[in-house]
């Protein structure tokens, strides 16, 4: 099949032959990144421009390194930076940067939605990298890749995702995307951090950690925001840790070829314990390895043109 | 001809060959913005350093994609970034980085006067990306261009400067360029805003915007800082919008050709209204668009040594 | 000799024939530097990754010049940008970054052996770019290869490091290396700025400049970083000046071909006087250009795998 989207804004909207391409293609570039010269012209005069109005190192640089392997000319433009300084509107700035001729914008921003308005307002391609509490798709593909990597397959697994599932774009675009591969989400965390009716997208929720482990091929453990405790939606992160942290003993509850994943910064002691993080089962590291593929194939899906 | 300066500081030393030399070869190397691959090889293996003591994006992010679609490796370097923090000399900064071997500078600075000062310091290239009050070359010449290229030709224009006339370099560079292209410059705001004697650059001085509207052939509307009210330039913006601000009431008085520009970034409801910004007379866009063909002669012109 | 490193990490570790070999090489691409076309492509498709968690301009620069001119792509990460904001540990935030695959790690960190541990965790290569008080090898090794420039050679020299020892990454590279290449290192400053037992690293030390400055071959001005003041290391500025200065009476008193060197940015009138600074036996710009040649050797030696 050949991918004829404009933009990739979100996991919801993909079809399963869509996600299934994109993975597919980001499994055959991945190779490049271990090569002694780590760059194919592929999208050689190409422009692409990072819109981030919201900071990240992480997934910033994993887009560039994508982009530059691919040959692409990158810009990096941050919201401190911006002309937003200046009070000019989101789509002023945007549609400025168009009349520039970039061919892919990357796009993160703290409200919800930002990355799909932009995309209806230029004919560059728009990738979300992330919109507030909605969508993070190239987080789920590299969830979803690595996952494919080790398990062989999506379709039957039991998928534990586990914290702050109200607050988490992660959480929604794996649930969007898992569900449409065949996998079963489990969601865990506390009542105040699970968005009620949650199970309407096809989910089961549980609260209790205990409960869910036995079953879980893979356990995604998501970074707690510390901001969560001055909100009062926390007792306090060590009570989250005493009842939903993923350590050692939890662990042993678990199948013997468990994956533990993480879309990191981790918070080591508090939503993961050390050993667990740097332990046998997780792949947190291989999720990172994987980001950039699938985003050096987001990009020269939409780059190809 | 060739051109033969080592630097490109201001209009106001332009011989009118020049400009018009730089206009052609802006036009020319246009057409590479809309190639599949956007990227020629004339600059390869040149160094550019931005030095930025002024937040930009727009004006830095042009020159910047100007320079990679010339194949230049460029770096760049903002004053909060700069060793300045530590207390070092302008002029050492240069050095020092003069010492790095680079081709050219692009220099944007607070003070009025920098650029020259440095250029008259270093056997690079200097590009004067905006200094103080005085001078924003490329922002003319771009402005030139997009007027050339919609009514083809400058000479015998009326060209009508609409608002805080003291403190925009915008105003300055274009008032020495279109007059020595043979353009008539009128000059219309708040008396608070327009500097004494001004007329003697032989510029028409207005102070009522409906009176000037008629003959226009191109509106440049500028940017109102709202820092003028604090500093009892203003009464308030409210009512500098109603007074001089341009709106559809007003562009019906207008020609029907008539080109509506704006330097960017806009304060949409102050100094302009939305719906002129999106209306048919804008040109506001092109402008953009020009200023990565007209930073793409500069860098060429400059860099071809 | 081959260079046979993973790291670069300081000077203290290096063989003899290692600092030669470096040096040669660096003086060998230095005139890459001065070609109309300054590329190589040596480093074509490498990744260089510069982790900077203490602001600098100037190296940070002078290490991505030298990269890129080897053609490497390189990404900037800084302390107030990465994900230490949200708590991530140095650690984690190197294991993911070399997740991504890069090839070699420029590093600056405010605390001393930071390089060093991060450098025991990843298998990409590390180069110190400054770690606190303890080493910066690219720049004692582009001081030396800017005294061999001038003096044909380093052995039998007297090298006279003047200013505040104790906290100066700068003078214990440079102790460490001139040692090994057979110069006479000779130490001056307050005794609140010289550490107590130095000689035990075969230096000698005297707190009067006048007694050293004779003899010397050479003479370091090393920084004052105002905040020592505060510290009560220092009566005043103006005081550290009339004793330590080094400023045209002083050198009055020096050999005739004696060297005047300063790592940068200079405090003019401080610890330099301006005419002793742009006089003719200072070569502290020399050391800014050699700076980009020994780095792009090191990157070389490094990035050939």
């Amino acid at each position: 099949m050949s991918f004829k989207r404009k933009d990739l804004l979100g996991i919801r909207d993909l079809e399963v032959d869509e996600i299934e391409h994109i993975l597919e293609m980001a499994a055959s570039l991945k190779e490049i990144n271990t090569r002694t010269i780590k760059k194919v012209p592929t999208l050689r005069g190409k422009t692409v421009i990072h819109l981030f109005y919201e900071p990240s190192t992480r997934t910033r640089t994993s887009f560039d390194i994508a982009a530059k392997r691919l040959s692409a000319d990158t810009y990096s433009i941050t919201a401190s930076a911006s002309s937003l300084v200046k009070g000019e509107t989101l789509l002023d700035t945007l549609k400025n940067l168009e009349a520039m001729k970039p061919d892919i914008f990357v796009i993160r921003h703290t409200a919800s939605g930002t990355p799909h308005r932009m995309a209806r307002h230029t004919s560059a391609s728009v990738i979300n990298a992330g919109d507030g509490m909605h969508e993070h798709p190239s987080q789920a593909l590299l969830d979803m890749m690595t996952i494919l990597e080790h398990k062989k397959r999506l379709e039957g697994l039991n998928v534990l995702i586990v914290g702050d599932i109200t607050h988490s774009r992660v959480a929604r675009s794996n649930i969007w995307g898992l569900g449409k591969m065949g996998a079963k989400v489990i969601l865990c965390g506390p009542k105040t951090l699970i968005p009620p009716e949650i199970e309407s997208l096809g989910v089961q929720v549980c609260y209790r950690v205990e409960e869910a482990i036995a079953d879980a091929d893979v356990i995604m453990v998501l970074r707690l925001q510390k901001e969560r405790q001055q909100q009062m939606l926390l007792p306090s992160l060590r009570e989250y840790s005493i009842y939903y942290g993923i350590n050692r003993e939890r662990l042993g509850k678990a199948k013997q070829d468990v994956l533990i994943m993480h879309p990191g910064p981790m918070n080591r002691g508090v939503e993961i314990s050390p050993d667990v993080a740097d332990g046998p089962h997780s792949v947190i590291l291989d999720q990172v390895t994987n980001g950039v593929a699938v985003r050096m194939a987001l990009l020269y899906l939409l780059g190809q043109k």
